[in-house]
């Protein structure tokens, strides 16, 4: 019986297909959900990807729910051009993935996490990977769940390096700064993995060609991904020589929690311009006896990234 | 004969002297002299301030010199109301000071530290608790003293909580953000200690109750000093409990670095609104493998505030 059971809140773009293959691929995890957001795209395009992932890496029997379409203080979403530029306009790299059969579950993604929280308590690990809107709507509606649920693992943030959607803010925090918020307002169990440690795990070229070189569908795929996440990075970010594993390193933490160096700080998300979506300590809260929230600073990166890549070669050889 | 060998660059106001009275009470340490720097108060009244509290406290033979009397881009330089509100009009919570009959030395601050690096080398110790105007001055002149100074221990800046001057920007650093950044990005030994850890240490009247008891000259009116902090601290910092003993952690921290935890993190200073004067990872500069630069985030708070007390009321009981 696998350890440890997991739900994966994604806006399933390029990084979160990474996540959700690390997930799959890891033998301690049960992954018995998936949660879907906006973000990195819409949400009926990332629900969809999300299930052709899935039925790709042999991996259909995980239900696939629907979270919220948009932010808690707005009426509809957007995909920015940036996130169109990085994941493709369908966000997983303009690449027309096989169909799958499976159907999205009838219940909400947030009532399927109040149920999850209740049922599985301290063994349910959730990896959020995109915007917090799901969580902090199930905590509003059950604010119980803070206390049951065994840990957070989220990417998103940046505490000590500047922001990717602004020089203070990043891009998951951005999308809902209200409900980043209120996550971090309260007393629920959570390790923030922000760019301060996804932007020192870096892939390359070198690596995708391993998994093109599998001649498996999944291998292919997924080097077709990446290289064009690699292409979009070096754009955007020409100062690193590769692409960030922003989510999969939440997941991979989520895990084993060894693999980064972190702080304990009590958190708030500045909500107003031009400070809109930082990431920052609470001052008010600094000195409190009680602090559950964790801070990533550092990460074991060769241990991560080769765990990373024997876990999804792996995987790729098989489907 | 003293282990090491500390400068300190003041701008002296409240908490600089009580970093200038721990500095003279440590046993390790031999204070070779204090450069001035503006901030707090104009440079003039902070180095009478230095001159008036060594005598006081029976170190009248530490030379004062004299550093840079602005910032490295301005031309001169006004004391802010809240610097006023917070230290008094002279720095020293307007108390009137025996004046002492020492005089300010001839050669420049900025040159007395350089001479001082290429004397005492690895054994130099510099704690700024101004602006950093003073040192990056020094590096551009002798840029060879990055590699001679033993370690700077500095207090300013806030990595992981918001800004004392805005909600990015700490007092000190806002002072002159084109000198911090020059410092950090040179490779000199540093440890920023700033409003992350100093605002966890707190001081209260029950503690300067304890000065006043002594019935001595030094203690009463270090008690009032600090009795004048923490009343501006009540207005300007209500959600702390107390004042905070920024200035003398660095000094303490100088001597007994495992008082703090630290991350290591190359570091640079946004030099532009809305941004001006934040301290923050340098993205570009993230995955390198020689990193000089440590950030504290967080401080053994005991283990401070006791040694603090015992030293600082050991020499009040002397003069």
């Amino acid at each position: 019986m696998a350890k440890y059971k997991m739900i994966l809140d994604l806006d399933t773009g390029i990084d979160d297909a990474l996540a959700l293959a690390y997930a799959i691929a890891d033998q301690d995890c049960d992954l018995i959900g998936i949660i879907g957001s906006y973000g990195n795209v819409l949400i009926e395009q990332g629900t969809q990807n999300s299930r052709d992932l899935l039925s790709l890496l042999g991996a259909s029997n995980v239900p696939v729910y629907e979270g919220l379409s948009h932010s808690s203080t707005t009426s509809n979403f957007t995909v920015q051009p940036v996130s169109a530029r990085i994941h493709g306009d369908n966000g997983v790299a303009n690449l027309n993935l096989t169909h799958a059969s499976t159907k999205i579950e009838k219940q909400s993604g947030v009532d399927f996490l109040i149920d999850a929280a209740h049922k599985y308590k301290k063994n349910l690990l959730l990896v959020p990977t995109g915007p917090l809107t799901n969580l902090a709507a199930a905590i509003k509606k059950d604010p119980a769940i803070t206390k049951l649920i065994g840990h957070v693992t989220l990417m998103g943030g940046a505490l000590t390096v500047p922001g990717n959607v602004s020089p203070v803010s990043e891009a998951n925090i951005h999308q809902d700064p209200e409900a980043a918020n209120a996550v971090f307002q309260s007393d629920i169990e959570l390790t923030m993995v922000g760019l301060d440690v996804t932007t020192r795990t870096l892939l390359t070229k070198q690596e995708t060609r391993i998994w093109r070189n599998l001649k498996t569908k999944s291998g292919s795929i997924y080097a077709d991904l990446v290289d064009y996440y690699i292409e979009a990075y070096k754009e955007t970010n020409p100062h690193l020589n590769g692409c960030a594993l922003h989510d999969p390193l939440a997941v991979a933490a989520a895990l084993e929690p060894k693999l980064l160096d972190t702080i304990y700080l009590n958190m708030k998300v500045d909500t107003n311009e031009p400070y809109e979506g930082r990431t920052i300590g609470d001052e008010t809260r600094l000195n409190l006896p009680a602090i559950t929230t964790q801070v990533a600073t550092n990460v074991d990166v060769k241990r991560f990234t080769t765990k990373f890549m024997e876990r999804l070669t792996t995987l790729f050889q098989k489907y």
